[in-house]
């Protein structure tokens, strides 16, 4: 396969064959052909580079053929370089390193939601485990007891460029895992008997989750490049090939001349008791708020997902240890089953989310908006996944106040925007926020993402108002709308006091005022029709960084319909202080809106 | 200060205040009254949120009046939230949890480099060690022996909503710490004698770096609250404090009676050779590459900073274990001394990148683009600390190829950009990329940026080309042209063909080629020049998702001019395939670009 492709990682591939054989053909009870059957055992390829192994093993199964084998990496093949869900027997995208594992604890706490029994495999290489998020997921499966995932460590003691930091020494290694609860058995990697025994211990369950750490050799089988370093993601030459196959045929005459047409798989036994909700069409009932009340966004979040768990058994929350400030502990005291604490360990949560998802629940994945880039790159990853998590970031913009900028989400809009597939919300009252967790509810093409603010701000809608995905409601307009101010979260409050300033001015100035709450996708057709009927004027004003965010994606929708657009924004290197004072600051606040809305029309 | 300022974490210092005394009162070497001094121990608070511990010290120091400490968290002082670099005596900004220990190890590299022998402590608190970027930095830090970090955990078991993993099982996460190769150390965290004699013991050094697992009580001397669940960030009211102060006094008679007036720091013995580099004149000798001459941009990147490490000493390079890729190998080979493999470890490879600049060097950090948003969070904390890292991010785009989409970055440049101070360059050949290099050594005011490509593209630049931060070139222009098209790096040179394949045409259309090298900060004034010099017509390419990417930013730049801009971007979720296949598959190509060309004019 890398051969004909002339790139990719057979080394990698080979330290890992005999332990992916015997996973595959002797460890794992499923049934290859109903590949979602909830009792099957599950595999997840950690180290996703050595992809073709995964590929090699379903063709070993039944399921491809030779020629599908030879269309890794082709445009139109779904044998990518890195396992994708474009193959339909892949349970996750990977290829960024280190976020294995944690798909594979959200797979088991779905497991343990469905009473079913099956186990999850995940196969790591051992440079991975520099990555942090591994040790999240260690210490996270080891609290919640995972006994049913079995990690395996393909300890090739090679990385791309340089050794890896265990190198061969697996005990240190095993004591790491054993220090934190984890049940580490050896082995000889490439010891075939000495692997079916390993395996069946770990499946004798101790209370504990188990890694299995095989130490093997890189390029195992081909003298000219095992346990070599620079050999990493080198495919050999196609006149190499013959001489090497016949090596291996030589080497290893038994699994030459043996094949698995032979081979039944073991059937699991049928435990799981999935639950079900048919989300596209899930209904929450109507929020009880009051206009004029006073309710964070967050708050209104945290009873909004709540309510979401009454109405859909596969609703599950997660937070990461701030469930107190994003209110999702609303949502452990009413269904405490389906909250999992993950701790100050947002990589790690955002992987669970991955695997609980892949298993057909709806993860709802707090924390603040700001940590949510210390997962970035699981977002990233689920998005290549086209996972479908829900997402809410609190405590967003300058406006939190005095905790200071270390706490404040400024590129989450930007962050969450750049995911294929993704939606973002950003309300700014409490009925908004729940009629767009609901919304969230019933997307399943992607990663949506709701941003809540800090403070508490007034309910401004009745609560059977509707809100569409990629709309806006305009809340104020008349016939002299000088501009068009859209706003969003809590901003628009402060566009709705700028609107009030201006009328009562001697020579009172109207504006029109939109509150943008679906970022992505955006209503063109209203801004641009509110735009016209507002002197072509339009002034964004967000509690965001100016990159990215509300009025870059406005300026780029409307630039060329001789709409002038303005934009404020946090250009600041934001600092502690009230949040009226850091309103200020920035330069984001009603004062600076009139100010701005009346130099455009000067 | 809580009580005043209403908010805050009074808690949290509590458990760590006797801790802290013994640290800066009894352990560190330091001239106080010279805070830069190279010799100086450094003391790094993890924990942010203790950030009044951090004030009350360095008034206990003598260099804080009380009324300082009683402007915490006001808007215009220093003493922040969390601490800030606004804090003169703040060694990093922190807050986002678990990044202290990474900043410190650079530190103590820092230390190695300039052969000092000053200690770094660091204050984590229990909750933090959730977060994966600690183990990481436990790892990197047994990795190179870094026997003169001394690491503090605040054990007192309770974080902000929940109890912390390992609570007060001290044992257990001594057990940790050992295997991954440390030496931890234990102690009550409220015995003053006995903190005394393990602080010493620390300082002893034995090849490993060293961790004092404190086990304290949250709250500590206020028995309302002490070890009680609930009170995380919460300041006591106006009319508790008497109470709850002369309790304190009545508990810790000694300590009320005492003060530091008559205390004298230990003053460190002298041993730094501190390196020296002026950077804002460095300048590298002139690159030799030949125009044609077929070079990918990560390797004119190696080759820069290798020739930046030959004029500047005190330049170092981090790189994540892809060193043969970012060909950070090339100054590793030439100066090994100044290299430091980070292993697959993102978070605390910028987290060390942080400590080293903060101890004057220049780190020059790499991965692929699409790995750095492992280490968003860092990044936006490296911002909010102004710290002067130059990073770049190679195999970006979707023209990687087959290696797919988990490799690609498409969301950096959008990640860079939202960094406040943050400049960022995307250059088209070697010779810019080499200039570019000095550019950001010289650019001292923030984070820098650059984004390379995986594939060889032609050298286009004179060796004597300059490049100036917020430029851009004009490479193609007539005076007839159409249609100013604005790419950069590999889009560049679709721009390039697009032009030679649209005035070969029957009826040729001449179009502008403008190379945005440097997309932050913009020159607005050539772009719109160009732009009026090219019908009013501007037609953006870049290998990045359109969110955030280059298309936005010319938008909102030229939105209020008069300008028709159109923007072609990754709008796909990309797959495996080769470079120009994905080009293609994307609209990026040349082709894509004539098409829409022809498209702007009909």
């Amino acid at each position: 396969m890398t051969t004909v492709a002339g790139s990719g990682h057979p080394t990698t591939c080979l330290s890992a064959a005999d332990i992916m054989s015997v996973i595959f053909f002797h460890a794992m009870h499923f049934n290859p052909r109903d590949y979602e059957a909830p009792d099957n055992d599950r595999f997840i390829l950690s180290k996703g580079h050595a992809a073709p192994l995964l590929y090699a093993a379903w063709k070993e199964v039944g399921l491809l053929t030779d020629d599908d084998l030879l269309t890794y990496r082709m445009i139109d093949s779904g044998l990518e370089g890195h396992p994708t869900l474009r193959f339909p027997y892949a349970e996750a995208a990977t290829g960024s390193l280190g976020m294995g594992l944690s798909i594979g604890l959200g797979e088991a706490l779905n497991a343990r939601l469905d009473r079913a029994e099956y186990y999850t495999y995940v196969l790591l290489g051992d440079s991975e485990l520099s990555e942090g998020s591994v040790w999240e997921a260690v210490e996270i499966g080891a609290h919640y007891k995972l006994e049913r995932v079995i990690a395996v460590v393909d300890c090739n003691r090679l990385g791309q460029s340089t050794p890896a930091l265990f190198g061969h020494d697996v005990a240190s290694l095993t004591a790491v895992f054993e220090s934190f609860g984890w049940r580490a058995l050896t082995v000889d990697g490439h010891d075939i008997p000495e692997l079916v025994k390993v395996f069946d211990v770990a499946r004798g369950r101790d209370g504990r989750p188990t890694v299995i750490i095989a130490k093997t050799t890189k390029g195992f089988g081909v003298d000219r490049v095992a346990d070599q370093e620079g050999f990493h993601g080198k495919a050999f030459g196609k006149d190499d090939l013959e001489d090497i196959l016949q090596g291996l045929r030589e080497k290893f005459p038994e699994a030459a001349s043996s094949d698995t047409k032979g081979w039944e798989p073991t059937l699991p036994d049928h435990h799981a008791q999935t639950m079900t909700c048919n989300v596209e069409s899930v209904a929450m009932p109507a929020p009880g708020y009051s206009r004029g009340q006073m309710v964070p966004t967050r708050v209104a979040y945290g009873q909004a997902i709540t309510a979401l768990g009454d109405v859909c058994d596969t609703a599950v929350s997660l937070d990461a240890e701030v469930k107190n400030s994003t209110f999702a502990e609303l949502f452990e005291q009413a269904h405490p089953n389906r909250f999992f604490q993950c701790f100050i360990a947002e990589q790690n949560m955002i992987g669970m989310a991955i695997g609980l998802n892949q298993r057909g629940k709806v993860p709802l994945v707090s924390t603040f908006s700001a940590f949510l880039t210390r997962a970035h790159d699981q977002l990233r990853m689920a998005a290549v996944g086209q996972a479908r998590l829900r997402v809410s970031g609190s405590h967003a913009g300058v406006s939190i106040g005095q905790d200071g900028p270390s706490q404040m989400g400024l590129e989450d809009i930007a962050m969450m925007r750049c995911l294929p597939g993704s939606i973002v919300f950003y309300p700014s009252d409490a009925v908004s926020t729940y009629r767009l967790v609901e919304q969230m509810a019933r997307y399943d093409a992607g990663v949506s993402y709701i941003r809540t603010t800090r403070a508490a701000t007034p309910v401004i809608y009745s609560n059977d108002e509707e809100f569409p995905v990629g709309g806006c409601k305009l809340l104020r307009q008349g016939e002299h709308d000088s501009v068009c101010v859209i706003a969003a979260g809590i901003t628009l409050h402060e566009a709705l006091k700028a609107y009030d300033l201006l009328a009562v001015q001697e020579k009172p100035i109207y504006i029109r005022v939109i509150d943008l709450y679906s970022i992505k996708p955006l209503d063109i057709e209203t801004l641009l029709a509110s735009a016209h009927a507002s002197q072509s004027k339009v002034l964004t004003v967000e509690d965001h960084y100016r990159q990215g965010g509300i009025g870059e994606v406005v300026s780029a929708a409307l630039c060329n319909n001789g709409i002038r657009v303005e934009s404020l924004a946090v250009d600041v290197l934001p600092r502690s202080g009230t949040p009226e004072e850091l309103l200020a600051y920035a330069g984001i606040g009603a004062a600076a809106i009139a100010a701005a809305v009346a130099d455009m029309i000067r």
